[in-house]
């Protein structure tokens, strides 16, 4: 065994905030990133170039993107036409699960994850789920990432063979404004990174979304300044 | 609520003998049955013509084939050029994880119809896994189904706020001799099914690998004879 040699970690890359940050994180403890994204129907498809962007700069070891019929299935606002809800505060955001929820999306990101970590070889599944600022999602739990876990390890040749998979969450307890403050330490170019559920033909962010919303207070909250543009609003155009 | 209304079960259907064999149970429990199938890159495209043909003659209330990128990924023979085991016995097909396993397959696929049946307002998700002639895949295990069955609790809105899913394995406490003996019972036409991990050109079973031996046992421990036409064994003809 080559003792130099990197550990391996499969990192969920969406082009967002949150994983470009947890891609940092992994890269700066040393490990050799396998970045894996999804096209799954999703409405903004402007977050897999900043996906690629990111890993680009980044300089991982591999960037997979995997299709998935998500679209097909539906039940969410970020996969169907249903429209996504602007202008809710922090309280109304953790208050249920919104409507950019997409059933079963974790579960199958992870799997998938898991299913790639098995065969290049990797012991660590980062991905960038947050239970402060989640929005209200079941699959951002800290319950629901020990459960799967167990689950996976249970459901794999890795698991059930050799030493098993690691699912790391390494944001998972940090405020937004927390997550900026360490991806900025790290380096993180944050003007390569995409939140927005509802962006312009440009691929300008409506900030006004929740993700908009949790972003710029994210940023506030770390004394920073986003370096993403946004739409200029309409209702103080007119 | 309309007491006479079917509760929906989603079932995940290969085409295979132990999933349609799975849909005859969840038919004959009362439920309104929504089959599952994936094109996933599996060598066996017939499969999934098979799949389409024993949901058609059960009369379901839908079924929905999605893609999956799972031969980018690879690790398995059934996804890849990698070569199908034959003439294997049943203890050196029980004594470790086979060429055929494909990395993380029933969570992906479970994930998937977790997604879906919470879309659809299903409580029960069939699946027919087997634990004891089930080629030694970790992802057919009752411990994996069970831990399954906790996460995709824990990461949805129908576990999170009702009364979640519960994950059916009807099959996994019997032989394929009982599986076939149920199924027959219950009216299952098993010359739509197809289980072969190598068929030839015109979808004809090859007889050796590990799937038709196991059909092939189960046909004789049911005193039955399966109606599936095989290849001649091109070994006999020379």
């Amino acid at each position: 065994m080559n003792i130099d040699h990197k550990p391996k970690a499969v990192v969920l890359l969406s082009g967002g905030l949150d994983s470009t940050t947890v891609l940092a994180i992994a890269g700066a403890e040393g490990y050799e990133c396998y970045c894996l994204s999804f096209a799954y129907g999703q409405r903004q498809a402007i977050e897999l170039d900043r996906a690629a962007a990111v890993a680009e700069a980044a300089g991982v070891a591999s960037h997979l993107v995997l299709r998935l019929d998500l679209d097909k299935i539906g039940g969410s606002a970020l996969t169907t036409a249903r429209e996504v809800p602007k202008h809710r505060s922090a309280t109304e955001i953790n208050s249920g699960i919104p409507a950019t929820y997409v059933p079963g999306r974790n579960a199958i990101f992870l799997s998938h994850a898991a299913a790639w970590a098995e065969v290049i070889g990797a012991t660590d599944i980062f991905i960038g789920v947050n239970a402060l600022d989640y929005s209200g999602y079941p699959d951002c739990r800290p319950e629901f990432i020990a459960a799967f876990e167990k689950m996976v390890n249970l459901g794999t040749r890795a698991g059930s063979e050799g030493g098993g998979f690691t699912i790391r969450a390494p944001l998972m307890r940090l405020s937004k404004g927390e997550i900026i403050k360490k991806g900025l330490t790290l380096g993180v170019d944050y003007s390569q990174t995409h939140s927005c559920y509802d962006p312009d033909k440009e691929g300008l962010a409506c900030g006004r979304c929740d993700a908009c919303f949790l972003r710029l207070k994210g940023f506030a909250e770390a004394r920073a300044v986003d370096p993403v543009p946004y739409q200029t609003d309409p209702e103080q155009k007119s």
